[in-house]
């Protein structure tokens, strides 16, 4: 495995790759299961893999966040190397915006400045679809594979993607649970015990919405009324508790087709998110 | 030669010829012997030469000056496959701006914000950066090539390519004139032969720029001077005449070194841009 810091030793890395695919998996490190079985995933189907760790400072809106969060290299590397990656690519700052750096990728409309757009402001997802676009370039993979649990920022890296003709697939594999039923997140890390299992509301919430929805509610209100009474069982107050049309991301009255639920909320200091599809048609 | 109007085409078009220097020269169509320049310099450094036909509507900020921009695919093909051409790629605008098309490509700061970002607004280099970007993705161009008349456009179009690692050259020739030393542009088909008589006053006040720079005169204001009075000898009153650093596009007071010259004006309704280099320490 070879661990590279700049787009150039990248290149020539992946220089005798191409007539193979590339799986590209893009993190902000502190690798956890959920980032590994996008490893496997990404293992399972192509030739190389390239992981990236790069907390990318452009898409935090809070300091306090992105001082926090966890950074843990060597461990990283470690686990990649079991994991089968080929090529870690762990730029610094000034790699990835060197002085005089200006140019933004942004994506405009409902998809971008709903739920977490709006919540953290506009200039989250541009620093998403902008580090992105740039890993995706610098990369060239085959297939870049996300995890469900930022489903918001697939549908906006698959449209910037799209409109920009980056001739990468974008793949999405399903959220990873721990035991509680708590999304994988590097952020978990920093919950206190008392914390954590208010945390695991979030995901009982989100399965009671799924739950009543396989019985055959239908209804957009009375489904989010059943998750905040779970939420405020645990004493939280979501940021946002939306549910919604997965594409377009409007807001669903009547859940008579496949519905996007996403929540936020902060347990203590630490803000989660989750979310989960719902189809009556399969009652999943 | 072959036509293609789709990404697609244009990249099956294109799978054989990337053991070979590919060289792409971008346009709006209406071609002259500025963009057949372009041409010969693509020719002459590559195997494969593609050439873009697209009247890109995001970076016009007049409508009148879109609807009036002339289109003469017809003859451009005709003079696109004199000159060697072997891929023309002429996409329809919902080729390049399919419905739901979301994504922005935008350099912020002085370059993309003075001259032609001041009088045209912020979107025309929004849309110059995007489609240019989009372009770049789809001819994956070892090198693209690109008149020296828009200087600025090349600013831009260089910090967008850096910044987001395209791995493309981006080459500038020099501005291709006539003999009244009119820079070639696909407007000039648009003046009448009164407005063409004094749109030549333009290139006259950057040559006596030009000519009092190589005589000595390094102040700024006093070579704006001479040029202003060459626009006001033909009734020409200029949007802007700056002089500005080549790179950052910062004013200069002092021509102490190497100097872009940058002028917009209208002769009647037609908008017209044009520039020059000073040198002092060569004198040219």
């Amino acid at each position: 495995m070879r661990i590279v810091r700049t787009v150039a030793d990248l290149r020539a890395a992946l220089a005798g790759a191409r007539a193979g695919r590339i799986g590209f998996v893009p993190t902000m490190g502190a690798l956890h299961e959920g980032h590994l079985s996008l490893l496997r995933a990404a293992r399972a189907e192509n030739e190389t893999i390239v992981l990236s760790i790069f907390v990318n400072p452009t898409q935090f809106d809070e300091a306090a966040d992105l001082t926090a969060y966890p950074r843990t290299e060597d461990r990283d590397v470690e686990l990649a190397a079991s994991a089968g990656v080929d090529v870690v690519f762990a730029p610094d700052a000034s790699e990835m915006y060197p002085a005089g750096f200006a140019t933004t990728v942004s994506v405009s409309g409902r998809i971008a400045e709903t739920l977490e757009g709006a919540h953290r402001g506009r200039a989250h997802f541009d620093g998403v679809a902008t580090v992105v676009v740039k890993l995706l370039l610098a990369v060239l993979p085959d297939t870049a594979y996300f995890g469900a649990k930022d489903a918001q920022q697939v549908v906006v890296v698959r449209r910037a993607v799209a409109d920009l003709g980056i001739a990468a697939k974008i793949a999405v594999r399903p959220t990873s649970r721990d035991d509680d039923g708590l999304a994988r997140s590097s952020r978990n890390a920093r919950l206190s015990p008392d914390e954590r299992r208010r945390a695991a509301a979030i995901p009982r919430a989100l399965g009671a919405i799924r739950d009543a929805a396989a019985a055959g509610e239908t209804d957009a209100a009375a489904l989010r009324a059943r998750g905040l009474d779970v939420l405020a069982g645990a004493g939280i107050d979501p940021e946002y508790l939306a549910v919604v049309d997965p594409d377009t991301l409007e807001p669903m009255q009547v859940v008579d087709r496949r519905a996007l639920v996403a929540v936020a909320a902060r347990a203590g200091p630490t803000r989660l998110i989750d979310n989960v599809e719902i189809d009556p048609e399969t009652g999943r």
